[in-house]
């Protein structure tokens, strides 16, 4: 694999944050650093024009604006899109702690279709963390405060040292 | 709202395929006829590139190659773009007898990351319609066989009339 | 069907609140009124001599002991048994007001295991009502505040007609 | 924790069915074996009257009459139940290769209610195993085919020291 993004987070050492910030952070700094980390990354934050509104130890609020290229053949919001706004909020909540955290297990219930032109915010913020597993709550609305879709992701902390390895 | 697609979608008449093709059709052409219908007004589809691979009577099958703007901050297909693409098959599969049907609550597994340059399989098969509501099983696979995630989409038909209805 | 309970139930009028009770009832009132006409037909509560601990509108808090005949094979508490108390906190909490409500799709997730004796408490709250549909999570703890698992509970509200009717 | 059962089980070796067992077992032979080992420990199967169908590697079908002491206050099936039930047979099917299994994470749609004295049928099979996460579906229908419900459970093997281990 040569995508140089997964070898330099393959790399442990370097990318920790502990190490690129020697000074000790406070859980908030370690948070919005850590977030800021994934933001440069993330792809599909760009695609969909996201702006990450604010970020803490377990939280996270993002904003998205329904285009017209995010519309379904009903011509409503495309319920992936939703989706993918709501995972991208659970995936930023769940990456606050400078531990890197997958997504095992997502689940969303939509509950009022999206208009084209709607902004959509998606609050994220954490129910339970035991051991590795993590349950995430998200909730997806527009800027009348009427709600989306509601999320729940269940996340995995997992070893640095395993991810994007080769299969 | 002004968007044409919902419009044309919301008027019941004249995009009843049984309208549009007054002969007898088979399920068969039914479900190709749905999904070509649908398959124009896609945007999602077209910014993933995906291809239909097939379609028949609560069935559909559709692939997506994984490209570098794909990937998520590890380097590995972001989760919701897996979800972009189980998500799709399932409405293709779910839409396949010419009643609208929307999706209410989807579930999807992560079991295996997908890789950049990995092509990615969905196939959507019905296991339970009762009255409105609808079951649908979705495998996300490699070119390999590899299962990358498994979803689960629940739909539920709804009157053609209410469709993209003002809020 | 000859069960005098789902016979009860079906006849509208003798059995609404508001005919039993003819004053204007407050919220928190027609909550425990509603609560207590269920408690009193509900055979699981029984079995598992669980305790309601308290009602209003939305939520409910009902705990229950893990006996010795609740464990499995593996010594822990069985995870039904575990879902059956969240599934009745869920269903008390949304059946509070006076319409009646039925599960259509539940999640849990286990988090911990439950030992025998653990005094287990089901917190249930409501998350969102939209139309018919609502969404309430569920949050399962010990004695000690440990949590054991967290549940979702999507709730339809049905025409009181339809309950219990011959298929 | 005096609870004999978890000492057994706690215990790697004498239960062990390599041990108890030494002849080489074909795959159905320990699907049987281990089914057995459970269901002479299995309370809730016993206060539920299942019969145990059937067993195989990944697979396992339970059945259970719906008697008046499993009515909810509907007069129908209580859900808790018909989830012990389904929970039941992805217990069973995914503990069928003498590695113990838990539940991580289940959902389940409730397609049609139950009535009293309908004999349900639980369907238990594995839809994937990768790594130490399995993903199995149950279906749960009548004596006459009808739909009573679909059950996903997703499951963990573990290994066998931890099982029933003091918190």
């Amino acid at each position: 694999m040569t995508d140089p993004r997964a070898r330099a987070i393959q790399s442990p050492d370097p990318f920790r944050l502990s190490k690129l910030y020697p000074d000790p952070m406070t859980p908030e700094e370690i948070a919005r650093a850590s977030a800021d980390k994934m933001w440069r990354l993330d792809a599909a934050r760009t695609a969909a024009d996201m702006t990450l509104l604010s970020v803490g130890p377990g939280v996270a609020r993002i904003s998205m604006r329904v285009r017209p290229d995010m519309l379904n053949a009903l011509g409503v919001c495309h319920g992936g899109q939703i989706y993918l706004l709501a995972d991208s909020a659970f995936a930023y909540a769940s990456n606050t702690y400078d531990v890197p955290t997958v997504a095992q297990h997502c689940s969303i219930t939509y509950l009022t279709p999206a208009r084209p032109g709607d902004l959509l915010t998606a609050d994220a913020r954490e129910a339970h963390v035991v051991g590795r597993t993590g349950v995430y709550d998200v909730t997806v609305a527009t800027q009348n405060g009427e709600t989306i879709a509601e999320f729940r992701g269940i996340s995995r902390a997992v070893p640095r040292a395993t991810i994007g390895a080769a299969p």
